[in-house]
């Protein structure tokens, strides 16, 4: 099953023909939360119980055109964004060689670096788009496949990680380039780009057999496969459950691989996986408009 | 006003006297989130508005000791949990001497280091306390004065950075040693510590001016002024306003001054800032208990 969000508030399901059948009477069933019970996205935590009652409904919706809607991130506000450091082999080699992008620092492999966190708070879909925060600094975009935890859990060993996964996403890790801690260099408004949809697990039997593709203004600027990854997604959430809870719509992030570059505002963006989808974006300038001060 | 959750989900106040008023009342009144719209504690944007009523309660209010009640974090699921890394001096110069905390690394003093996170699912009160997950890997406490945001603000200057904040927390940035980004190591389940309740920004007319005191197992092992930091409370808010969106419940951690060092399972640690209050915690093996799989 393909999930989305639109037009702010709205879940959809994408169909085999393209459609969008719009399915709002779900989220009646989705629990609210309340203090101090905030932790977890509810839609995400819910979604097995939800998927008979959202199968029930596809006949009878109202059909919307992919094209006429403003695709939002699937998952507003995970409650983690966790992120994989240089876990494709070319991408280390392409920063190590890069001084605008490794600054003069050592460069660890993922197996020294761990994990680091985004800001929920960075989380935007395709519709939104990336932001350049700094206009002076260079800002890249890294194409990276997405998984999100669909349940409670913690120290899952390997060979049960990929149970603990609701699905899949296309994301964008957007990155500022400098000397700060990667958890604040990526975690600007507008530094992760979930989308187009959210894939259900049993709709990718195999992450690890997925080709990742991202364009710049029509050039083919990242193309490689998921099989590369130094820790495959398996290995990662298992490695992310050893050092802290994971919580359903805890997003993780795998990874980018070479080819990363850098954007500017009204720099345009395609980012595919094969078995998930893709979708276009456009670079905006920072967000100053959205200060409330 | 100092707001204190306690039992689980409950609310209260702490009274002149050193008791407990049990306001409950007051959460019927904080609204629910609803999917798409998690993003924010809602009892801490509503706190504006709820003071008048939970004033008005303290009166007929039942009395609880303090003693007998188990102290949670006020914030219970913070959106963000930010932290200034190295910002008082004297404990950037402790970093450097010690080969057990930098390991060869360059430490970078904050203003090129910059902010970085921690996973909102670390928090606990003091009731909970803090973990060790690896007992073969050394673990620090760090005690450090906590800023609680009250309001959604971006680019907000120093001058007008504390008017956002709605109160302060003693907090324990507990902290693995070793090789991983900060946002790792200081990211397990128990690494954060916020109690013994929320002190309203009122309460603390200059956070510039506050006495941090923590000992280990009676032995006084941190005391500096929150004077010494390298860049101030409103100079920190409005560096992590200059990155991302600021929103009711995020908890921007300030730095530790020196004297951090290694506790184990069974260490008693005692966190105290003047104006704030002091808490009592007992360092417990990491929560294998806590495995869902």
């Amino acid at each position: 099953m393909r999930l989305c969000r639109f037009d702010d508030d709205r879940l959809g399901v994408v169909l085999e023909d393209g459609g969008l059948a719009d399915v709002p009477e779900v989220l009646a069933r989705v629990p609210p939360k309340r203090w101090p019970d905030l932790a977890g996205d509810p839609l995400i935590a819910a979604l097995p119980q939800l998927r008979p009652a959202i199968d029930g409904l596809l006949d009878r919706a109202p059909r919307r055109r992919l094209s006429e809607v403003r695709l939002e991130s699937p998952v507003p506000r995970p409650g983690k964004v966790i992120a994989a450091p240089v876990n494709y082999l070319a991408h280390l080699e392409e920063v190590r060689r890069d001084p605008q992008i490794h600054r003069s620092r050592r460069i660890a492999e993922i197996h020294e670096a761990g994990l680091f966190l985004k800001a929920s708070s960075s989380v935007v879909g395709p519709a939104r788009g990336p932001a350049v925060p700094f206009p002076d600094r260079r800002t890249d975009h890294e194409i990276e496949l997405a998984a999100v935890i669909g349940r409670r859990v913690r120290n899952v060993p390997p060979q049960h990680a990929l149970a603990c996964v609701a699905g899949y996403l296309v994301a964008l890790d957007m990155t500022v380039r400098g000397p700060e801690e990667r958890s604040l260099r990526k975690s600007f408004d507008g530094a992760t780009v979930l989308g187009p949809w959210l894939v259900t697990a049993d709709g990718i039997p195999d992450p690890g057999a997925l080709e990742l593709r991202l364009w710049c203004d029509g050039e083919l600027r990242q193309h490689a496969s998921t099989a590369d990854m130094v820790i495959d997604v398996a290995g990662l959430v298992a490695l992310a459950s050893r050092w802290y809870t994971l919580e359903p719509g805890d997003v993780l992030l795998t990874g980018t691989p070479e080819g990363v570059g850098p954007v500017r505002p009204g720099s345009r963006l395609v980012a595919e996986i094969t078995g998930i989808g893709r979708f276009e974006t456009v670079v905006r300038a920072g967000a100053e408009d959205e200060a409330d001060a």
